[in-house]
């Protein structure tokens, strides 16, 4: 499927964009819950290149709508080309994603084709919410939660239904398994927006505070304007207001994220997600093969990239 | 499934765009393919809705891409929001169609879901060599062929393959419908590229000679440069040249069309493309319901919109 070479224009940024690397937890992620049900992650292959495909048609889109030229340490596709370019790179991506999911074999494939397609809505949702979060003064955690929900945890929730339906898991197996991907989520976008400050460009392969640069409403400021004492909300509030942001402003704003609390809270939300994500695993009768699981709740903790 | 209005910037472009009119050629299409076979309408109402959502996803995409301003007589989105905007809608309504797809009573999802994608996938490699002929000094009549024949014909023959097997066609019965819609598909094409240029802008709710100003590789233009003498090569060589194109300028490409006999030679392939797909009805067996296939045949000649 991925061999084709004609068009070029169409199917040279899809390759530049698969070869850029990165973690590939959705699929892994899907593997792992088709075995932990009992299934074959053979039978699930299709379906995990299905989820890695989408996942990066959502980055080639993101990326032409947050006008990020850097993604993974490499110029992003609409950088490299132009946005036609990349926008088609990402239509192209969609179609072959839902090529892939529908060569499973399995007698379950036209509800997982509604479970991935409801996901696929729901990205749009979230990734709506995220852009319009960006031209208002105020988001409320509630708000935020639902934005990450959608962008974010719905994928990761997604992917484990999909293995364990290919998996023949049953409604509660999968009912669990939904639960623990919708807790990963979660911290894991939680952690996300932690390692824009405490990491380097050159781990993430993006710039360090981008999301303050770009004033993005993230767990840490939603926190942070909802809990600070007065001082701190109109140092906030004047960040807000700036046109541009230097490297001493993102500084200030970090400083402030610690003094008021925020990066303790979002280190407690993590572990209190990743927990919840555990304890969704023991639900699951005592066959299951949940150690690949909870070893991958263990790495989204330590992440650093 | 229309009915959501949150996030408002996903759903109101998408509303917008529905609301645009437009000929609703394609799921008309679909719905007189599955009565053609002796099925209900009915029961194909929620794929017909599908490739309606699908075009429309095209429709958005494809102005972003080609910086068009006006469609159906009105803004297109990304000129009335802007560009993230419309990408979105456009992503919203690729899953919305799948959503709808995926909601039909059949038992040939799968097969129905797999010609729907592998759709969507040539549309994709169909806009991309559309846009690499952009910045070709040549393309051939044949190139020009797989371009339209990906671009136009292939979700034309699309709609009548799904029409069919919702109304549960057999084997033989598809594959003519399917080479009807392909001629069809070519012939609706050329005669677009035609009414560029022989229809005002308020029937057709864009520019008179927009192909033209924009240097499209049109049936008409691939036809010209291959068929003209060497005179009016060379006044299509100066125009192709030109950094902007006046009015003066495409009525001057239009005369050389009509003076090398490419408009004769459009209306001939018309016609010959509108036969073949009668004649690709008559191997549907004498029970099968043609009249409406045939009537549509004939509107595609006479349309002037």
């Amino acid at each position: 499927m991925l061999t084709r070479e004609h068009p070029q224009s169409l199917y040279e940024p899809i390759r530049y964009t698969l070869q850029g690397g990165g973690k590939r937890l959705r699929p892994i992620l899907l593997l792992l819950a088709a075995e932990a049900v009992g299934g074959d992650y053979r039978t699930a292959l299709p379906a995990a290149t299905a989820v890695e495909l989408l996942h990066n048609f959502t980055l080639i889109h993101d990326d032409i709508m947050d006008e990020d030229d850097t993604r993974r340490g490499r110029p992003t596709v609409h950088a490299k080309w132009d946005n036609a370019v990349a926008l088609l790179a990402g239509d192209g991506l969609v179609a072959l994603a839902y090529k892939s999911l529908l060569a499973t074999k399995t007698d379950r494939l036209a509800e997982m084709s509604r479970v991935f397609t409801d996901g696929i809505i729901e990205l749009c949702e979230g990734q709506a919410l995220d852009r319009e979060f960006e031209t208002r003064a105020r988001v409320s955690m509630p708000e935020y939660m639902e934005m990450i929900a959608k962008k974010t945890s719905r994928l990761l929730s997604m992917c484990v239904q999909i293995g364990a339906m290919i998996g023949k898991a049953t409604d509660d197996q999968i009912r669990a398994l939904a639960v623990y991907g919708t807790n990963l989520g979660i911290a894991f976008q939680i952690q996300d927006d932690l390692l824009d400050i405490t990491v380097d460009q050159a781990v993430l392969g993006k710039d360090f505070g981008s999301d303050i640069q770009q004033k993005k409403k993230t767990y840490l400021l939603v926190d942070a304007l909802e809990q600070a004492d007065p001082d701190s909300r109109n140092a906030l509030d004047d960040y807000l207001n700036k046109d541009s942001i230097d490297g001493a402003m993102i500084l200030q704003v970090r400083q402030i994220f610690g003094t008021v609390g925020t990066l303790d809270r979002a280190q407690q939300a993590i572990r209190k997600y990743i927990e919840e994500a555990e304890a969704s695993l023991h639900v699951l009768d005592r066959h299951s093969k949940i150690a690949y699981l909870n070893q991958l709740l263990e790495l989204v903790l330590k992440r650093n990239a």
